[in-house]
C-alpha cells in the first residue's frame, strides 16, 4: 500500500492555488496551516480550549487573494498593452463581518481597493472609514433620501457612484447633483438565454433600453453625469463561453452609449461572476473552466479589441477574495451505524447468489434482483418488530455482500472491472459509494454552512488528524438540528491517471467503499473518514466557508454563533486571537 | 361587473378556519383584523408610524389554534370512547421567540401544554419557567452531561422525558437514573418508502431495531425506564394515506415493545406532521387532504382499534399552532415595467398575425410561431442598443397582442375558450398568467420569509388597501437584497363553480392577465396587485409567516430585524405594542 500524504492530499483536495500553499499534512498525519514559516496545528487550537468547533479565519489569505487578483490584471494589462486603470471594489454582501471588511480596507490602501454596497446598513458600515485618497464606492440597490443624504456627506473621503436602475432612481438623483451616476443595464447574452432569471430581460436588476430612453427624455442630465456602465452577470459563472458573451455585449453597450451622448463614462463594471474553485476540476458546476488569469485576460483582450476608449475596469469579485479565509472546524461527538452492524447468522439465498457472481456484469444483474426481492418482501412482510429485525439484517447482508464482491472483483480485474462499473450508472456503483456511518458533529449546517441548505453548495471536507491513515468508512455528516435537512454527505474525488497508487488505495479500509476511479471525477455519497477511537477528539474541517456563510447564518434550534479563532501575521509575528468563546456553551462536547 | 368583497376574499384566500374568522375587508376596501369586536386597520398601524413594514403578531390566534387542537382531540376521544389522556407539547424549534413561548406557556396551563426541545439553548430557554403542576418536557437531539445535569435539576417543575436515539445516549443516561426515557425509533412506512430521507431506515433520527436489541443487552435498565415511544414522521405531511401508514406502524411497534419488556411505556408520540393549510385546497403540496379533526380521529380511531393499552397521546404539532399568528407587512417602494411600456409605432407582421387569429387553437399555433421568430431574430440580430430597443418593443408587442387576443376570445367564447386553454399547457396560458410589473418592497425575503428561499414555501399575499378595486396587474415581488433569489411571484387561485362572477372578473383590469379559471386551481406567475398611486402608501401582507421564519432569518446585505407590532386582547381590552422600531432605519421608505 502506498497510502500517505500524497494520496491524502488528492483525496481531500489540498490542491489548487490556495490550499497547496496554505495547508499541509505533518508527519503525525495532522492538518497544519503554513504561514510565513509558522506551522499551526488546527485541531490543537480547538482542542486546547475544549471547544466543540470554531470558525478559523486566516486573514493573510484575504490579502493573498487580493494580491492574486491584482497581479492577474496587471499581467493582462501588460500582455495586451492596456492603458486603462484597474479599480477593484469589494461587494460587502459577500461578507461584511467587521474583521473581514477591516482587513480589506487596510490592505486595500496599496491597490486603492474600493467597495460595493447595496443597502443602507452596508453604506453605514463603510461610512466610518475615512480615506486620505478617496476610493471608489459603487452603490446599487433601492435608494431613498436617507441613503442619498448619507452618501452626499461621504463625498470627501470616497469617490461615490450611485447606480440608476429605474425612473424612480433618476427622479431621486435629480436632487443630488454632487453624486456621480452609474447605469445598470440588463444584458441579454445569447448563451444565458433571453428569459434567464438572474440575467436577461426578466432579471431583477438593471434597466431596459426603452426605460433608459424614457429616462433620458425626462432627465436630460443623465448622460452627462454617468461615469460608470454596470451589468449584473450573475454570481459564480463557471462557463467561459457565457462569460465571453456577457463581456462582448457589455462592451458593445458601452460603445453605443459613448457614441450617443454618454461621453463621461470612464468605468466599466462587469459585475460579479468570477467563479471561486470550490473543487479543482474543470467542467463542473462547482468549478469554472477558466482560471483567474484567463478571466483577466478575457476581459482585457476584449476591451483592447473592441472598446471605443480605454475605460477603467471596475472589478467586483467578492466570493473569490473571501471564500478561502474561513475554515469551519467541528468535533464529531457520536457515530451511528447507517444500517445494522449485526449481520445475523442466517444465510439468505439472495446473499449466496451475490457471493457466487463472477464479474461486474453478473453482480449488477443479481443486485437488481436483490432490490426486487427486498421490495417484494416489504409488501408481504407484516409490520412488526420481528420482521423489521429480519429486514434490517437482510438489507445489511445484501449491501455488504455487494460491496465485498465488487471489492474482490476490482482487486482481481482492476481497470477492466472499474470500466464496466462506470459504463452505465447502476446500483452496484451506487452501493459502492454509499455511506455506512452517520457522524454527528457539534454544529449546525443552518448556522455555519447555510448554503448547503439553500443552494446545495459544495464544500471540501477534511479530517484534522490521522491523515496518514487511510480513511476507514464513508460517512454522512449530521448536524445538531432537529431537521432532516441538517445533513451533508457530498464528496467529489479525482485521482489523475499519472499518480501512483495500488488497488487497495481506491477503497476505505473498514467498509471497503470506493473512494477513487483513476482518471474519472467520482461523486461519493459519503465523506471518507475514520471512526473516532474511545476518548479521541476527532475533528473535521469544511474549507472555503468565508463567502456568504457568515451573512446567511440561521438560528434554527437556537444554534447560532460559534467560537472564532483569528489568525494573522503582524510584522512577521504570528498572532492568534480567540473570540466569541461564550457561544461554545450551546454545543455539546 | 360583480367585483367586490366576495371575489376579493376568494382571490386572496381569506377562507378556511383561521382567516375567515380573523380577517375581513371593510367598506373602504381595507384589510382589517377582527378581535373580540375590535376592528384593526392593519395598514394604518404601519403607516401611522411611517414604517417600511412590520411583523404583526396576533397573540390570540396562538390561543385559538391551541383551543382548536385540544377540542379536536377531545371530540375524537369522546367519539371513540378513548380513555387515554391528551398531552400536547410545543416543539420550540418551530418558533422560540420569547413572546411566542410565553404565550403558549401561560395559556397552556389550562391544558397542561408541555414542550419539546432539541438542543441545550432550547432547554435553557424553557428552564426558567416554573410549573406548579409539572408539565411534559420531551427532549430529543444530541445530549451531553451539561444538558443532562440541567435536566436533572429541572425535575421538580417539569415531567422530563429524554429520548434515546443511539448507544451513546444510553451510555450517558445510565448515570442519570432520575430521568425518564423515551425511545425514538425509525419507521419504515410503506407509503413513504424504505429509503425515504426524512423517515425510513436512512433517516437522521431514531434507532434501528437491531441497535435497540444491542442496547437492551448492554443496558438492561432501558426497558423499565422507558415511558414514551417516539417516531419522527416528518414535517407537514399532506397525504392522509401516508399519515395512516405511519400511525399503524407506530402502534404495532408500541404493542410489540409493551409485550417484550417495555411495560412502562405510557406515552406515544407520533411526532410532528399535522399539516398547516397554507392554501385551502386539497390534494396540493401546500395543503393536506385531511382536516385537523380528521387528523385527531385517525390517531384515536387507530389506537382504539389496535393498541394493546390506552397510552396517552403526545401531540407535537408546532407549525399548526404558530404559523398563522404572524403577518408580515411590507411597503411597496418602486414598481418597474417587466417589459418596456413603449410599444413602438411600427407594426410587426407577426403581431398582425396574432391579431388576426379567430380562436384559442389558432392563437396557440401563432404564439408558438412568434416564439420561434424571436429566437431566430436573437441569433441574427447584432448585439447593440438599437437592436435591443427593437427587440424589447417587439417582445412587448407580441406579449401584449397574445394577452389582448386571448382576453377578447375568452370574453366572446367564455367556458369553451377556457377549456381549450387548459386542455394542454401552452405558451398562451403561460403568457396570460405572467407578470407585467416588478414591485420592489422594503424588506428581505432572506430575512423575513427565508422558507421562500430554502424550501419554495408558499405564502398567501394580500394587499392591505383597495380590496374593493379589482387588481390591476400581475406583479413579481422583489426584495431589497442584491440577490436574484430575492424574488417571489407564486400565487395560487381557486374560484369554486358555485360563485357568481362575470367574465370580466377573471382578469386584472390593466394588463388583462388571467386570475381565475372557475372550478380549477390556477397557479399564477405573478401576484394580483394595484399600481400604487403617486404618494400612496401601498402595503402588502404575507400571511402565515409565524412558523420557522423567525428562526431561519438571515442577514443578507445586513438586512435583519423588522419592526414588530404585537396585538393582544387582555381582559377584553385591545393592547397594541410596538417593538424593535429602531430596525426600521435599515429599510428605505
Amino acid at each position: 500500500m502506498v497510502w500517505g500524504k500524497g494520496l491524502a492530499r488528492r483525496l481531500y483536495g489540498l490542491t489548487g492555488v490556495v490550499w497547496s500553499k496554505y495547508l499541509d499534512i505533518d508527519e503525525r498525519g495532522r492538518l497544519i496551516v503554513k504561514l510565513k514559516g509558522y506551522k499551526i496545528d488546527i485541531a490543537k487550537l480547538v482542542s486546547d480550549k475544549q471547544l466543540p468547533g470554531a470558525h478559523i479565519r486566516i486573514l493573510p489569505i484575504i490579502r493573498y487573494m487580493m494580491d492574486q487578483v491584482y497581479e492577474a490584471f496587471m499581467e493582462a494589462f501588460r500582455k495586451f498593452g492596456y492603458k486603462g486603470a484597474f479599480k477593484p471594489v469589494y461587494p460587502l454582501k459577500s461578507n461584511s463581518t467587521p474583521i473581514v471588511v477591516d482587513t480589506i480596507w487596510r490592505y486595500g490602501i496599496k491597490y486603492s481597493w474600493g467597495f460595493n454596497a447595496g443597502t443602507y446598513p452596508e453604506v453605514k458600515l463603510i461610512s466610518k472609514y475615512i480615506n486620505e485618497k478617496p476610493r471608489l464606492l459603487v452603490v446599487d440597490g433601492i435608494k431613498d433620501n436617507k441613503l442619498l443624504d448619507l452618501l452626499s456627506k461621504m463625498c470627501d473621503s470616497w469617490e461615490i457612484i450611485v447606480d440608476i436602475e429605474s425612473m424612480r432612481d433618476a427622479d431621486l438623483l435629480s436632487k443630488y447633483q454632487d453624486l456621480n451616476i452609474g447605469l445598470r443595464v440588463k444584458v441579454t447574452s445569447k448563451s444565458s438565454g433571453l428569459w434567464s432569471h438572474s440575467s436577461g430581460l426578466d432579471s431583477k436588476f438593471g434597466l431596459l433600453i426603452n426605460t433608459l430612453d424614457e429616462m433620458v427624455e425626462k432627465h436630460p442630465w443623465v448622460p452627462n453625469r454617468t461615469v460608470l456602465l454596470h451589468v449584473h452577470a450573475g454570481s459564480q459563472i463557471t462557463d467561459k463561453n457565457r462569460l465571453e458573451d456577457i463581456i462582448r455585449e457589455t462592451i458593445i453597450l458601452y460603445n453605443n452609449l459613448v457614441k450617443t451622448g454618454f461621453k463621461n463614462i470612464r468605468y466599466i463594471d462587469f459585475g460579479g461572476g468570477l467563479a471561486y474553485p470550490y473543487i479543482e476540476a474543470s467542467n463542473h458546476v462547482f468549478s469554472a473552466n477558466y482560471s483567474l488569469n484567463e478571466y483577466a485576460e478575457i476581459l482585457v483582450k476584449e476591451l483592447v479589441k473592441s472598446a471605443e476608449n480605454t475605460p477603467d475596469i471596475v472589478f467586483e469579485g467578492g466570493r473569490y477574495i473571501v471564500a478561502p479565509h474561513r475554515i469551519t472546524v467541528t468535533k464529531i461527538i457520536d457515530t451511528r451505524p447507517y444500517s445494522t452492524s449485526d449481520r445475523g447468522e442466517t444465510s439468505y439465498p439472495i446473499v449466496e447468489e451475490i457471493k457466487n457472481t463472477e464479474n461486474i456484469k453478473e453482480l449488477v444483474y443479481v443486485s437488481r434482483k436483490a432490490r426486487e426481492v427486498i421490495t417484494r418482501l416489504m409488501l408481504k412482510f407484516p409490520i412488526n418488530i420481528e420482521s423489521r429485525r429480519i429486514l434490517e439484517k437482510l438489507l445489511t447482508s445484501i449491501n455488504e455482500a455487494i460491496t465485498s464482491k465488487a471489492y474482490e472483483i476490482i482487486h482481481r480485474d482492476n481497470d477492466k472491472a472499474l470500466e464496466e462499473l462506470i459504463k452505465t450508472p447502476n446500483y452496484v456503483l451506487e452501493e459502492l459509494v454509499s455511506p455506512t456511518r452517520r457522524f454527528f458533529a457539534s454544529f449546525s449546517l443552518f448556522s455555519h454552512l447555510p448554503d448547503t441548505i439553500i443552494a446545495d453548495q459544495y464544500f471540501k471536507i477534511i479530517p484534522l488528524q490521522r491523515l496518514n491513515e487511510k480513511p476507514e468508512v464513508l460517512g454522512v455528516i449530521s448536524d445538531l438540528t432537529c431537521d432532516s435537512m441538517g445533513e451533508y454527505s457530498s464528496f467529489i474525488t479525482f485521482l489523475p491517471n499519472n499518480i501512483e497508487y495500488e488497488t487497495e488505495d481506491l477503497f476505505t479500509s473498514l467498509d471497503h467503499k470506493l473512494m477513487f476511479i483513476p482518471g474519472k471525477t467520482l461523486r461519493l455519497k459519503g465523506v471518507p473518514l475514520h471512526i473516532p477511537r474511545k476518548n479521541e477528539d476527532y475533528y473535521i474541517a469544511f474549507l472555503d466557508t468565508g463567502a456568504y456563510q457568515d451573512m446567511l447564518s440561521m438560528n434554527h434550534n437556537l444554534l447560532n454563533g460559534y467560537p472564532e479563532i483569528i489568525i494573522d501575521i503582524i510584522n512577521d509575528n504570528l498572532k492568534i486571537i480567540y473570540e466569541n468563546l461564550e457561544s461554545a456553551e450551546n454545543y455539546p462536547l
